[in-house]
């Protein structure tokens, strides 16, 4: 019978939501969530007249984060009750590949004065898109010279990526470039300020940064060389190494911040995951074959096999990343809930909001109700889940949303089920793909903010995708799954577990529902499928008409 | 020195608007607008809990036109402050194809309690979209066994067109079929209850009916027969005969009406006119190769020329149609303004109506001032103009509109210009079918309400087809066109005009303003226009998605 408490700490695009979670049956004993006061800088730096020009930017404020931690962490430790004795441990997953340059003494540039108003100073979100000429030469160069980079990655690069966005950086502002120390992914960040020591998880470098765990480590030399001749050493100008295995101890928390945070001074702390890789392990999947769906402002798509297949789109496949001797393949969808807020902000019109206040619940509940209700098919709208561009399976950042069949009947609510749908359509694509390459998927899970509150959302991804879809106990199942790695780094002698199998047999509970297919809605999303493949394909394509309007409007941005 | 005045009455979508004009030199002294209580109706019929099922339904009440004459002749009258026996003729325009079932005894057949609840009893305004499949058996009969009907009528029929609309009622409600005497076009039916005598307007009939003016009449009996044998005698059946020349009279005001209106009672009436048609003769065209663009919910685009070619598209091509020994081609695009005030109602958050409230502007004026300072090609935006089906060149009320460029920073305000700019890159593609068919267009007059209160619209109008655009000096141009038609029918010898002409050289003022395309515009407009035209022709072909979208929604209405 164990006595003791671990704490994860999940860091969203918008929040932090720290669990308490006791270590014998995964209770999930205080949950806090932190919202960012500068959430996503898309426009101004904060506190300052700088302008971001162009499309594409996305950076966040790192004193958000050391606020979340600090305000997140005693208000579990408060509500739960706890000992802080009884804590043993602690872990943190992170959006990525969210990235800033930071000096020797482990400040963020843009908290130093002389750069506070240099965008790339800042940290770049993961959805900084700003990189896409570097992800383009990125793609370009390995498919010339065969280095095999991206041989994991279905590829391409992306605009995503570690190491487009430190190009970018060496572009548009060499002078920040050089003024790094190094280059810290937000996870390993947030960790080295409570351990001090400059460790970097492996799973953050293998999805984001190349890295290859199982030998050859980060890209060669010659492939940076060949990028850019100043980018040739950027591994060790930039101190990228010091990699530590996922489920690993990163160090010990350092007493100044164990003071801060009401925990014990000393107390092990794991190094950091990806946000959404991490999740499979909350949602229970022990087997090959399973995929989760984070369903959050994006989704991703975390899948186990026993086999590595080249299959087009992926973000990445890692061997051993999470299930012991399996492959986790990496897909994902750029936007999710962001498209649905981006709608709901933009586009909805007031009698909308005034009934939800009327009702005292959130705009998204009356549209969902309101969508619900839309028989399948008869509004004939169909629209691309493009609006951040599309991750898999065509890796294009440059692509854009869609949206067709508007009539002046067209109503606010048949767009955005017409949205709804499109995500889900835009998941079957990265189903079929699996298929299509022989790697069967056996069991679907779900978790995150979209799979807890919208009925409706996940009825349509079941009949959509006409199979079963189980969502998971708890909704922040990244959170859970940082706490049960954090359970894994304490170890069985100091009160957690030795293994994952042994972490998760005991830490994850039943789940909250499945949603099943409704027979009479397939064959007709079945047809629409057609339709959302046959516009996917077209405007999805090298040179299509989408594609030359966004080099129009790159043209003509000033 | 002419002493009289003419009265003309322009019957818009959404309102009546009647002029007072002086014979001397057009000066409009009165104006007043009615608009319709019941407007367009498309969901459920007036006091009653029938609702109009499945898409397309755009109905009228014929209440509201008898109001709105009976309310705004006797305001202009009043406004002008002129002697009622010194204004010598009215004349009328009105939206077409606008048709109603009509009893011997001059009701409305809607009007009578036992068809009150029949949708096919009301008039079917001119974009009531319900016969869409018998307009495309019209065309299939026109083109399998080569009657010739639709030879000036790009070799399409619309579900807009007078037939395919009576056709529709004789399937869906043959008892309302049958229990009308005649069928009315609103233009005609509003003259008769003026007039008492059952004429109809050679212009209407010529628009929309299929009447060969000069010389073969309607269409023959046989190709009514092969459309359905119960149709083969519709001409003589329901009375359609008597057709009266434009610029003739129609007949004198009856004394019930003339008490009414506050009218001499035996006053001349013109026959009737088709709204858009009749605008360039206000405009002031009087040679070939002249085109007026009449721009409000919809556009027409009233094209003068010396030759007759089969053009693409065109909803029809008429003899002598306005100006003498001149072919007038009439293409168009089913909305315009339509498009703006959906989206306005639809999809504009409250923040922007407050804004407008704040400022005591209309939230249109705040759209165009925003939209008007995005730089040409920089919001990344398309649109196809659509969401009334396509007029010209396509001839499809089937299509659908469609937004494309959307991201997750993509304002209101963009889509909106992109809205606009689609309507104008629709106008283009009409332009180009007229020069490569060679057509010259060696002017351009523009009317209607978006022409006179929209500035932004007009510069990208200019911008894209890369032409000055002449907006002329009145606002309602048709109106005024109507009272130009009064004083011929009225003639010299009464104290009118014995030709248009003579008319249009008295009556019509210096245009308003010109707009001059700006150079740096126009490359980049030629750009982006290529763009549309890519997804104009991929998504307007005969199987594309979009088609297939539309079949699959009328499967699933229930």
């Amino acid at each position: 019978m164990k006595t003791g408490y671990t704490i994860g700490c999940d860091y969203g695009t918008l929040s932090m939501r720290a669990v308490l979670v006791r270590l014998e049956d995964g209770a999930v004993l205080a949950e806090h969530v932190y919202e960012y006061p500068d959430a996503v800088i898309t426009d101004r730096l904060p506190g300052s007249e700088v302008e971001l020009k162009g499309p594409g930017w996305a950076l966040q404020n790192p004193d958000d984060w050391l606020d979340a931690l600090c305000t997140n962490v005693p208000a579990v430790i408060q509500e739960a009750g706890v000992n802080k004795e009884d804590i043993l441990g602690l872990s943190v997953d992170f959006t990525t590949c969210t990235v800033l340059p930071m000096d020797e003494q482990g400040n963020v540039l843009c908290q130093l004065p002389q750069y506070r108003n240099r965008p790339h100073a800042w940290p770049k979100l993961w959805k900084n898109h700003t990189a896409a000429a570097e992800a383009e030469a990125f793609t370009a160069l390995d498919a010339e010279k065969k280095y095999g980079v991206l041989d994991d990655y279905g590829f391409r690069a992306s605009s995503e990526f570690f190491f487009p966005k430190l190009l970018k950086t060496l572009h548009d502002d060499p002078e920040v470039y050089n003024a790094a120390y190094t280059f810290m992914e937000g996870g390993d960040y947030v960790t080295y300020k409570m351990t001090g020591e400059l460790n970097r998880s492996s799973c953050l470098a293998a999805a984001k940064a190349q890295y290859d765990c199982s030998g050859r480590g980060y890209p060669p030399k010659e492939f940076f060389r060949d990028l850019d001749p100043r980018f040739e050493n950027v591994v060790e100008d930039k101190h990228l190494g010091n990699i530590v295995t996922i489920g690993q101890r990163a160090g010990y928390l350092q007493p100044e911040m164990a003071e801060k945070l009401g925990l014990k001074a000393g107390m092990p702390v794991a190094i950091a995951h990806a946000d959404a890789a991490i999740a499979l392990i909350g949602a229970g999947v022990t087997k090959p074959n399973e995929i989760t769906f984070i369903m959050g402002t994006s989704t991703c798509h975390m899948m186990t096999a026993e086999t590595k297949e080249q299959i087009p789109g992926m973000f990445g496949v890692y061997k051993d990343g999470i299930l012991p001797d399996c492959y986790t393949y990496e897909a994902g969808q750029s936007a999710v809930g962001d498209i649905f807020d981006w709608f709901c902000r933009r586009m909805v019109p007031q009698s909308y909001f005034d009934e939800a206040n009327a009702r005292g619940v959130a705009i998204q509940k009356v549209l969902d109700e309101k969508a619900g209700q839309i028989p399948v098919g008869a509004s004939g709208i169909m629209a691309l889940d493009w609006m951040n561009g599309n991750r898999s399976i065509l890796q294009d950042a440059d692509l854009t949303g869609m949206i067709m069949g508007l009539t002046l009947s067209t109503k606010v609510e048949e767009v955005y089920r017409a949205l709804i749908e499109a995500t889900a359509f835009g998941t079957r694509v990265i189903m079929e793909a699996f298929q299509e390459y022989n790697v069967p998927v056996n069991k679907i899970f779900a978790c995150g903010g979209l799979a807890h509150k919208s009925p409706v959302l996940m009825q349509i991804y079941a009949d959509v995708l006409n199979a079963p879809i189980t969502v998971t106990a708890v909704k922040q199942t990244s959170a859970l799954s940082a706490a049960i790695f954090a359970a894994v780094a304490v170890g069985q002698a100091d009160g957690g577990y030795d293994t994952f199998e042994d972490a998760v047999a005991h830490m994850v509970q039943p789940p909250k529902c499945v949603y099943t297919p409704n027979p009479e809605n397939v064959p007709k999303y079945d047809q629409l499928y057609k339709v959302y493949r046959a516009m996917h394909d077209y405007l999805g394509a090298a040179n299509s008409p989408m594609k030359e309007l966004r080099r129009i409007q790159r043209e003509n941005i000033h």
